[in-house]
């Protein structure tokens, strides 16, 4: 049976996703991406095609200034709580949804799930994450990433997909962890593990240090230790892992990082949630 | 004994240069490069110290537009000739060195050594090449490198080490090549081998190709089977290996990267000339 | 402050561990080991020593036939009550110690600490799991790995290090799993993965199987499907994840290949030993 | 049109080869194999069959002891003079053939083949030699390959694939050559270098050393430095590389390992050579 799927707002991932749905046993309607090429049948408003949609898809994440969906291929603007009011009582896939956001979809029986807790997209996404650092290094140093030593703050899912890429480029890479079956693992793929506790009498070597641990690590007296040639890619969420304002005070070279997979490999990341979808429309 | 060295001119590799040489047991002497921070000892003119110089180093290529030496990082002009007047008898390190330029060396005795026919320091920039085919690739595509089908136009030096780092970088990696030596190489390190001759068959798989060969082996005819969503990245020296033409109204993104070491990786560069102008002095 | 260790039998891991041990800030007392070279205090019993002694090391696993201390180096029995009563008090190391094991050594007050429970350890372990495998691999079959469709049933600990091993060795890894998190591992390190509910459709592809999956995943009907000129390598401990009966009539060749890190690299066993004793001497 | 092979010896490798060919567009007789099980069409003498022969293939390489050829699965004898007289004016495909030999196959206007001097095949045997060498490293050390110190002589064609698989298990590779060339490469690719000239300072370093060299390059005086621990591994052609007597004398476990494709892979070895009988066939 052919599924109705409305796609409302988002960035290039939700342009390719609706295309790759639309070649797929699904009927696509879309709107707030009109001023990307047409797919799928584009509707004028929500209230026209709601009634026959299975299951809504929108921006990830649904909003970046905390009130409108983030629609960056439209010219319009749509309020969470109007979309929440335009598809009452209907699925919604989207993306880090706060508490608030969850209250008021339950005032209006939405029944949203969040993309941003799918494990299986977030391991997908570390892909995409790790060659944006990749690509980040070597536009950043005036060295090869050949050779150069990488610390990795944190061995948790994307600190794993960085380590096998920088390794994969010949870098010399060091993981820093906290637990010992971490480290265990670290040593285990051939890395070079650091621990948090032996931390600052190491940071002073490294080339290239890329934090992926959400609290702020590199705080003033860390910061110090550090070569002021290192640079600092910085891919923990806001407000980051770094004490920025120290950083640029002390000359060290920092970049904070963010949404890579959407910007380096949307297409990539499309299907990635692609496979999500299916399974979500197959219970 | 402590040798004096002049430099001369250059891009931001000979600026690297010059402060690693500056460290060690070498007197450096620049002219040319005022436009950098002060390095070693700044000279007004090139007369006022050629005579303590053991060796002069200078922008590689040494020129870019055949009559002067390449020289960004001055405010000033020198022709080729006017050097090596100012330099008769002594010894030139630079590179891409002509026959014309070659016979015009000879006629004031200066023994040119041509770093760009240096197999060491050749093989050590294809890392750097290799480096910033991967930073195009993830940069010029809307895909994961991961996963994505590349297709390596020759096995040389420059494709032995593209093909080893999208490997690394989990890339399904395809090298073409001719001699059956090489397509055992090819497959004895699992990458998959196609052979020139079977290349139009498989031309349209791909989402990324890469030329290192300097003919041009991507024509009209070649063209015209490859997909319109793959990515060609050139890296065959001027003309290059494709049809930019045909490719461009094929409507297939193409992009003919030259010089990458000295553009993603200037102090790396640097560090692999030091090593042979260790050499060079040692002799 | 020099602590005082007892080692009690065991193979030639505690052997190598006893003389790592020696060489460092411990003073080492040996029973049970006479039939290897001496090494630090050989006492001729257990009591002439046991007052002095902070911490017991005993074989891993603790028995091979339920009554006794396995002792392979040694002239002398010791049963496993024996053993007790004579450490009454003491902190005890050893490995696999079931829960009738554990009863009796609360009756004589004996603390053991389990180091097959440690997961540490059991990282570090299979490393040499791997090894021991990929050996057999070698061994056993009459082709290259290079080149081999591998499959992993299993992605586990010893699964995840395993296809690391065999992927460096140029196989096509197939990893088995069941969870959708564990199969975006899978194809994030760039193998290829297999869905427990496709097993069947597969199985008859391969040149060599491992299982690591301690449950009866390859019974009669499974092994129906698989070529006879395959190899399955089983890890899995007593009873083993496969039907060996069927497997022999069918006239595919098995090996159930256990306790792998005792016999292909005890050395290297011994000082992950070692680094889990210090951990615990230090509390 | 087919084409009419026969394999007179040879070990499992012919054996599988002769199973190879004859499951393709080959009519193949054999004659010296009658130990193994039946293949093509077993003649009782070459003298029955050789009018319809188009090419014969036998043991590589062609004799063990000088005089005969050599046929491990025959009961019978036949010598090399004698082979040469009955297939008087035939094309013969086979290995290791000195000038003697040479000498005699043209007096009976046989033209040989050498596959031990075909690049493309040597090439891919180096897949098997590497793996054989894996196995031999796991087995007869007691420790992990992983984080072993291992030092491979020479970086040819052995020493690249070597290189390749050991660095796959995560050893710590260090590759000796003299070339600037080949230093330039071994650093590309990620492993350690160490000059000719600097291996005496380091030979106590590692824990296996692997020997691809021609040439007695672990003599005396080198033998001395290294560690007892230490295992060595020959890999070259008799009379090898090592000073035998002396490695035994200091107590340095050595090993020289000839011929590991035909024993660790004949099967794998065996669809090589059928790559290149089909394109001898085709010329």
């Amino acid at each position: 049976m052919v599924q109705n799927i409305l796609v409302i707002g988002g960035d290039l991932r939700l342009v390719y996703l609706s295309k790759i749905l639309a070649k797929e046993n699904y009927n696509i309607y879309t709107y707030g991406l009109e001023k990307s090429e047409d797919i799928g049948n584009k509707s004028n408003s929500i209230e026209e095609v709601i009634n026959k949609i299975d299951i809504v898809i929108t921006s990830i994440p649904l909003s970046k200034d905390g009130n409108n969906v983030y629609m960056p291929y439209s010219f319009y603007e749509l309020s969470i709580e109007e979309l929440f009011k335009k598809i009452e009582n209907k699925i919604l896939i989207s993306g880090n949804i706060n508490n608030e956001i969850k209250s008021m979809a339950e005032k209006y029986n939405v029944n949203i799930i969040d993309l941003m807790k799918n494990e299986e997209l977030t391991i997908y996404n570390t892909i995409a994450t790790a060659e944006g650092t990749i690509k980040i290094a070597i536009e950043e140093t005036n060295k090869t990433i050949y050779n150069s030593k990488v610390l990795i703050l944190g061995f948790g899912r994307v600190g794993k997909t960085l380590a096998d890429r920088f390794y994969g480029m010949k870098a010399n890479v060091y993981c820093e962890a906290r637990k010992d079956e971490d480290i265990a693992w670290i040593n285990t793929y051939g890395y070079d593990s650091v621990n948090l506790n032996d931390l600052e009498n190491c940071l002073s070597e490294f080339d290239i240090i890329i934090n992926t641990i959400p609290i702020k690590v590199l705080d003033e007296k860390r910061l110090k230790k550090i070569n002021t040639k290192c640079l600092i890619i910085d891919l923990a969420s806001n407000p980051g892992g770094i004490d920025f304002e120290k950083a640029n005070e002390y000359g060290i070279k920092n970049i904070h990082a963010l949404a890579l997979p959407g910007k380096v490999a949307p297409y990539t990341s499309a299907e990635f949630i692609k496979k999500i979808i299916d399974k979500i429309m197959k219970n």
